[in-house]
């Protein structure tokens, strides 16, 4: 465990279809369990309509508050994929067609290549700008600075985030465990403030469950200290049994 | 139809649990489909930590730009439920009891009572505040003004939505219909352009699918007026014949 700040991350998810409700999101739980392997805290997630205004402007806010920004969606041929000519405002740049994007979109389709399949090789001019390989529709995501631009559809949006992940800077790998317990939140609430205080440099979090018609309470400790989590841990167990639980024990971290 | 903007909405899921991917958010699909059907537009989502500072600065930002404000999460007995003072913090009130929730808690936990639970009674002071009620684990939520502060188990949250959605002013109602074939995007772009700039008070919406190994195109346009939604459906459906495929249109609106 060392002192420095962990890098943080923030996922930007573009769509229509996610606010209406037509789609359930599949990006949140991976984008935050793969960055919190990594040590990379993911601070905030927004989701957005295909709005440029609103797109620009939380790009950046975001691109300044955070090591990372990760976008979905929006990178396709339709009129409804704004994000490219967004993302290009937002850093003042003008759009331009990349060649080897446009080079592999060719090859890829041949003679169904046309104007609208072209606008996937366009990404912002200047420098800082690479291409996020997709090997499974070849239509690339791209890095501007510290914006990851990803598609939506999540196998892609996956592939593409893992072509990137080698080159992220990680942190501290965040490790967690958890103990769960028939034992209500109100009853264990007190020991489980005096065992927060005592800990610091833990993040204990409190999750009421529903098993078997009873209810229960799930703590889950977060650290980049394991000896630190296990303590915590044994302490809560502890609490568990005197209220009358039968405390089950998550993996080790 | 009227020309008459709905009335908007933010989600602001709060906790630590979705941001680390350990649990799958519950919430956005839900919100959004329940606000659409009421002619209510939810226009932003954001999922925060457990941090004071960032919870509030996001309240107030939201409860200025949007007509609703709905919050989940954080409302319970244990130490990392810090919504209320939060959201007191934001709206400049102090923190009290609410002598009806504590009267119903107490009612509910008899000598199981304690400090930590009766922390689910309190609610910020003063004018427009009102208790929403739970009637699956008694403790409420309760509106402030224009904010809505409820729970975030999953089955608690939507029986605090169906108390509170009759009280809301909801719009004009927004339809969809769908049309479906196995066109790719980027063949059928240029059409959907041409059918969007024809009917811009539609919002047509592309989204790629995979199915039986074969790519394909789902188009959604969504109005207040369904005359120009079955238009606009039939426009794209019979361009997905010129192309080859064969359209399977939705349900009307």
């Amino acid at each position: 465990m060392t002192n420095t700040p962990n890098p943080t991350a923030c996922l930007l998810i573009i769509g229509d279809e996610i606010l209406s409700g037509r789609t359930q999101d599949a990006h949140l739980k991976f984008f935050g369990e793969r960055l919190a392997a990594m040590g990379i805290g993911l601070s905030e997630v927004r989701v957005l309509p295909d709005v440029e205004s609103r797109i620009i402007e939380a790009l950046n806010a975001m691109r300044s508050a955070y090591t990372y920004v990760f976008t979905t969606g929006g990178i396709g041929p339709t009129h409804d994929d704004i994000t490219t000519p967004c993302v290009a405002k937002a850093f003042g740049r003008k759009v331009i067609r990349h060649p080897d994007a446009e080079r592999d979109l060719r090859a890829y389709y041949g003679d169904r290549t046309n104007d609208a399949r072209l606008r996937m090789a366009e990404v912002p001019d200047g420098a800082g700008v690479s291409l996020i390989e997709n090997h499974i529709s070849v239509a690339p995501g791209y890095r501007i600075e510290n914006v990851f631009v990803m598609a939506g559809v999540p196998t892609v949006t996956r592939a593409m985030f893992d072509a990137v992940a080698p080159t992220l800077k990680g942190g501290d790998p965040v490790y967690s465990q958890s103990v769960d317990a028939h034992v209500r939140e109100g009853d264990i609430a007190a020991d489980l403030s005096a065992i927060q205080n005592a800990h610091p440099h833990v993040a204990i979090g409190s999750y009421p469950f529903m098993r078997l018609d009873k209810l229960g309470t799930s703590i889950v400790a977060r650290s980049t200290d394991k000896a630190t989590i296990a303590a915590v841990i044994a302490k809560v167990a502890a609490a568990m049994r005197v209220l009358g639980g039968e405390p089950i024990i998550g993996p080790s971290p």
